[in-house]
């Protein structure tokens, strides 16, 4: 069974991260949420009290396939300014596990060095907080282990992205029929053209 | 200040219930969780912990503008079978007040009788417990001050419909914007046609 560590701290953007954290359960991933706060219970950027399943002291993360990073403010900055999650974010990259950010959750990467002439985006406006990227407007990036996604909206598609990378095209595919993201997108079309 | 109430009990579909949160909060909306299991902490239907803003036996109903129903099993069923929760849906209806359900929330809307005649929708396969609904398969239905949805990708798009028939189309439009969801469908466009 695949293993994925969304981690969490005060300031996390709700959508982001719990997106990725429903998808994923639901595609079969063993995926937890750990908290780099001390603390189980952590408020989003919206509000939101969410208890974490772990704090990430406490986690052997060599067991993982897969580091999420959230974006929200300032969740992201106490992310980027963790010296452990940094570490994390080399080690997993060193390894070519998964190692996915989205929205603000990119300059966590951009202060690890592991966008460094890979192929990543963000939310508009953090261009300068990932070192030396190869900068995508696309909705979700994906440069070998590196996934990278845009804002709340594009969480649903950066969280099919991660869980195709773990689990295959076919079990992302059959979920995406059954969460209605092919008939979003289909009704989208519809409606537009 | 529009004021909201989110419905959770045990099994609620997170990303439902917390993607209309999160929208409606930036959106300048007072949004409140209610739980109606008896206590704060309320388990998703995907195993996530949320820490409800109330009970609703402890609120006053009548200070809000809206009752927002997610789905999730067996979150929708509970909320079905809670005659507060029924009781609840009718005053608002009767009231002209907002009444919104998505996936299979809607069936807590066919058993209080509200989408008699109403144009209305769900996740596929609950037709049957909406009572004597206009069954569409749009993304969002709204009829009047009743507005239902289909399920987890449509999500965002029920949260904006809701947002929009209470703040109004402009504050709806300036936040689609930050929250990239224009973005997401010219992307979605773009690549398919």
């Amino acid at each position: 069974m695949k293993k994925a560590i969304v981690l969490l701290a005060k300031g996390f953007e709700e959508v982001e991260a719990l997106t990725v954290v429903d998808v994923l359960r639901r595609g079969g991933v063993h995926c937890i949420t750990c908290s780099i706060d001390g603390e189980e219970e952590v408020l989003g950027s919206h509000s939101i009290h969410v208890k974490a399943n772990n704090l990430l002291e406490k986690v052997d993360v060599n067991k993982y396939d897969a580091v999420v990073i959230p974006g929200g403010m300032p969740g992201a900055s106490n992310l980027r300014d963790s010296e452990k999650v940094i570490e994390l974010v080399k080690k997993f990259n060193k390894e070519n596990k998964i190692v996915a950010a989205i929205c603000a959750g990119p300059i966590v990467l951009g202060r690890a060095g592991v966008l460094d002439g890979k192929k990543g985006t963000s939310y508009p406006g953090f261009e300068e907080q990932l070192g030396e990227v190869v900068y995508s407007e696309d909705m979700v990036v994906q440069d070998g282990n590196i996934i990278t996604s845009r804002g709340p909206a594009t969480a649903i598609h950066f969280a099919f992205k991660i869980l195709e990378s773990l689990e295959g095209i076919k079990i992302a595919e059959n979920l995406r029929e059954a969460m209605l993201l092919n008939f979003v997108e289909n009704d989208i079309l519809k409606n537009k053209i």
